[in-house]
């Protein structure tokens, strides 16, 4: 009997989807899971696929032809460190192991490294795209020794979704845990996009007025343009579903506290880490959290009061497309912190990352898959180097027409009581970021003066301490 | 010859210091050195005092009454650890180890376990004000066991601040890590304070156009207020502090680029881990960030346009006293989620935290001592299980007062121009805190449908997925 290219660790959803998925490229595919119930399941849902069940890791790793290739698809985590240490002692060196859960970079870093003093190869990939997107073609970001990518590329590119011309949505991202870092910047992004979108969802129901038929008719109407994506496409077929049990609008039924599992939370803590400047999609993780504090602020909305609606006083088309340019303005800038952020990682880190490539990728198969990810493959492929997308001649024109916009639907926000942290963030990142002289001389000021912390001064180089009393 | 009562292992500026502030109140003191210069040097300097210096660490503990008391004033992170380990072995049982340093509450409680397991006791405790207050008084926030707390209360009790009503400004905050996490999160309400006080400083310049010796006015004056505070001292006396070099105002001179040393950094990441909203304080530790990126931001302003400056239109003593309230009001929202983050800390790591005698013991020594601080221990004295320090009475009406200001302050700034992400973040936070319902619903439809991750309704307890397709 012949052995397997391939084989997948763990058959939950993600697991067993991926299986499915690399099968239907015409590769036999071994399978193993941890408890043989998920692995008798798949086999008698599937009995004519070519999934070759192994119930040992020794069979499963006797299976594969070599160098191995098994992708992992465990728990992060204790999990995935468990199965490592099962797996090592059957393998040869050179064999590879891919980790495609959803791990922390700096896990992948701490794996990457203690198996290559074992000569074994490991790649952590991102995978991105659900459960849909790992059965029909997920976005998929590995990271690893480079060698060893080139021994599982074929298969990757084969079962990666494919953008609008035909690309693959694969790529090499750069050694240890660089492809886990993209997937988690990646997840930050969405965090930071799902905020905005529900921030103009507010503006436009609470201060515009739209009930939700109009809401779809808009976000279809957006999605037509450049705001064309995945996430807006949803969004404008979230507001026509119905409840199947009370009849009402779904959106209205669903109760309003977001829940999340931690990656917007790593990107930003990352961020903070770095020095790399994330507020946006800070705020977006924070927005989640307070959402989650339902009890309080029902409690708090009895007693603190906004300010008096007023009358817009604007024209609604007008304001409807202010919101619109608000969005994808706000977006922009949410991406060029993104992006800085993994420029800092890839100096912090060592990993020359190709940020072109990046936004490459996720222009199909992921959640953030949008037409305008072209636009920054676009600015990197003209200036590899740029510092900041928001200094593109493309991103500063949308920022010179747009900005006002912006201003405007914060500013009625804020006069309205209606809470707008993500877009808010935006004017004040953007205004900061383009700020010749903030008012941080200030605050070197005090910490020279309380803390004796020294200073910087505008006309010579140095560190100068003033006799403050 | 008698053994000292306490002794003070290393003597950079603040360990030297807080030994002069044991010694000023008539106790001999024991010090110690790694390099005995420093020794010697405090020795020759101060010939008069009682300050017992030893040459080895076997010297200095012999050198102390039983148990012992040993104040470590060495640098946070593997020093510490290593001081710990070379004195381990010469302490018995019963001897109390302080750790005076900046360390991350996190490594507290390690050393407290493992300190314990040897019968050790290990009090962590926060030290603020800065050499000064080490010399003359500082606020100081111990955690650890509380009867070796008990042990060494008389001598903190001495050296530790004076509020204005006499209360020295130390007490027992909690269990292990619970002193050094309090004094984290003063730190980054420090942080928050300092850009709250810098974005004032921007729109009165900016927007108003006032010059530093009437911005130092200004700050006088609010001084005499409700602000009255040391970060507004301080601030006043900035504006008229001439750089001797070059005849002009120092403010002028000093590089607007804001350092940090990770302390604001700290908090923000621990408040995203509790899943505490903590979105001002972090936007003013990414505010220092962004304006240390003084290349890129210059080179931005060269590109990015911002709006046309505009008069105000409106009376200045009217838009100045508008900031006033602005800030004051920013104050308290950021004061608001610095203690809901303490009161997340306190259920996640089992501290019972005392809130109101935490903003007691702020009152003086510390660098956020403020006249406000006393509103605070009342609201918490009259409801000591209140959710959020804006629901409480005094603090409500500060919120229906002058929110209007906050509100037409940072529209000003985002007409302008001028970046406010920490006021603009403040009405974000008022907003949706009171927000009965916040558009969280969307997110959630949205996770639900790409992801299958199952929503709440608002009519009946449960999780459920939705048919999207």
């Amino acid at each position: 009997m012949g052995k397997q290219a391939i084989g997948v660790v763990g058959l939950a959803v993600m697991g067993r989807n991926l299986a499915l998925n690399i099968e239907s490229r015409g590769h036999a595919v071994s399978v193993y899971n941890r408890s043989r119930t998920k692995t008798d399941e798949l086999i008698a849902e599937y009995p004519d696929k070519k999934l070759v069940p192994a119930f040992t890791l020794e069979e499963f790793v006797e299976s594969l032809e070599k160098p191995r290739r098994i992708l992992l698809m465990v728990k992060a985590g204790e999990p995935t460190d468990a199965t490592i240490a099962s797996l090592k002692p059957l393998l040869d060196k050179g064999d590879i192991l891919i980790d495609g859960g959803n791990t922390h970079f700096t896990d992948t870093i701490r794996r990457n490294q203690e198996l290559a003093k074992a000569g074994l190869h490991f790649i952590g990939t991102g995978v991105s795209g659900g459960e849909e997107g790992a059965l029909k073609g997920p976005s998929i970001m590995p990271g690893g020794q480079r060698d060893a990518y080139d021994l599982v590329a074929p298969i990757l590119t084969e079962i990666a979704a494919k953008a609008p011309d035909g690309e693959p949505c694969v790529a090499y991202m750069g050694p240890d845990g660089a492809g886990h870092f993209v997937k988690m910047v990646h997840n930050g992004i969405e965090y930071g996009d799902m905020q905005l979108i529900a921030e103009s969802y507010a503006v436009l129901k609470q201060v515009v007025g739209l009930s939700n038929e109009e809401l779809g008719k808009v976000y279809t109407e957006w999605n037509q343009g450049e705001l064309d994506s995945y996430l807006i496409e949803i969004t404008s077929k979230i507001f026509s579903k119905k409840d199947e049990e009370t009849g009402k609008d779904l959106v209205d039924v669903i109760l309003d506290r977001a829940a999340q599992k931690g990656t917007g939370k790593w990107t930003s803590q990352n961020a903070l880490d770095l020095g790399a400047p994330l507020p946006l999609i800070t705020e977006a993780v924070f927005a989640r959290v307070l959402s989650s504090l339902k009890d309080q602020r029902v409690a708090a909305s009895k007693v603190l009061e906004g300010p008096q609606a007023r009358p817009l006083g604007v024209e609604r088309a007008a304001f409807i497309e202010a919101v619109r340019r608000a969005l994808y303005f706000s977006k922009v800038i949410s991406y060029a912190q993104g992006f800085a952020q993994l420029r800092a990682a890839s100096e912090e880190y060592k990993w020359d990352l190709d940020y072109g490539t990046i936004a490459k990728i996720f222009r199909a198969g992921c959640i953030i898959r949008a037409r305008f990810l072209q636009k920054i493959t676009d600015a990197y492929t003209k200036d590899k180097a740029i510092a900041n997308l928001l200094l593109d001649p493309y991103f500063r024109d949308i920022a010179k027409n747009y900005q006002s916009a912006l201003r405007e639907v914060v500013v009625a926000a804020i006069n309205a009581g209606v809470p707008v942290p993500a877009f808010a963030s935006a004017v004040a990142y953007f205004d900061a970021y383009r700020s010749e002289r903030l008012p941080a001389n200030l605050v070197q000021a005090q910490r020279d003066f309380f803390g004796a912390h020294t200073f910087e001064r505008t006309d010579k180089p140095g560190s100068f301490h003033a006799n403050w009393s």
